[in-house]
């Protein structure tokens, strides 16, 4: 059994204990070295993995060669890439462990048999799309109305602990300026 | 009936003709003139909107007083505050109309209800927020890694009569530009 992936569906959705057993059969429990990569381009992505532990980011590379991070996975989250789960295209991203971690793989192929038999699933899965999808459109509203600076400062403030974790240069790439701003806004002591 | 609506949804799912007619009698016709709101900051969005005809746009009045569009909507499309559905709260953006405009209502307890007898239409909406997920992630790589004038041209593209449809200030707001800024670029005839 896997109590912190059930604890947090059970946040959402009710579970019987048949469904959970259901659930947890289908789970693959992978294990991933810091720099391992789940996900890279020109792949396939093949299912949604919860975080148990841990921690991973979710980057493309862009025309400049710059490595553009736009997701990042810690404990309790989801991360896949949900443009090829929807599409069934070969991946553009890669999915890497920037710490030792433990996820939880759930096949998509798995995931559509599961919701047959337990439809209060699916209804999980479209409350954590909704989720993302209004934090990605919150992050759009910031990046537009807030100065660099003004997104430094706010983001600190929401993730105080998250920041600490994180290597520099990845915070600077998912908040979309260099790591030389970066640096210059932290000697001010912000 | 609503045949633009199960044509959609029925591009995702399967639907019986009992799911077709259940689904109908849950919907609201809405008839919305240009420059109506159906959403206000403060009031509690009630539920999705399917956009027959017409065209809508989604936004917020930010710090600095600019209306700042997050979402259009236009035929095919849902348009809804998510934050506001997902959270309970009031919401902190306007829906209006841009053009007179058709819509249909799902409110947010049909759907619920509705899901109860018949959980593919949960499927269409989670496909629906993935979708809607996607793209958001997909705008912030463009925000991050296009200048304007790329941002600009890489839209021209993708949606030339939406282009055309939409007055310009709207667009400029919606790539994050001033409306000085976009009338210099269609003055240079890209």
């Amino acid at each position: 059994m896997y109590p912190e992936l059930l604890a947090h569906i059970k946040r959402y959705v009710k579970l019987t204990a048949a469904e959970e057993q259901l659930l947890c059969e289908k789970i693959e429990v992978k294990k991933v070295k810091k720099r391992d990569f789940i996900l890279e381009p020109g792949k396939h992505c093949v299912g949604n993995y919860f975080v148990v532990k841990g921690l991973m980011r979710q980057y493309l590379v862009n025309t400049k060669l710059n490595e553009q991070i736009f997701q990042f996975g810690l404990e309790n989250w989801w991360i896949a890439d949900q443009d090829s789960l929807m599409t069934g295209q070969p991946s553009s991203c890669y999915i890497q462990a920037i710490e030792d971690s433990e996820l939880l793989l759930l096949n998509e192929k798995n995931r559509v048999a599961l919701i047959e038999q337990f439809p209060a699933l699916e209804t999980y899965f479209r409350m954590m799309m909704q989720k993302a999808f209004v934090a990605a459109q919150r992050r759009i509203g910031f990046i537009f109305n807030q100065s660099d600076e003004e997104r430094y400062r706010h983001f600190s403030k929401l993730f105080p602990e998250f920041m600490q974790r994180v290597p520099q240069y990845m915070l600077a790439s998912y908040l979309g300026f260099t790591p030389q701003f970066l640096s210059r806004l932290r000697a001010k002591k912000i």
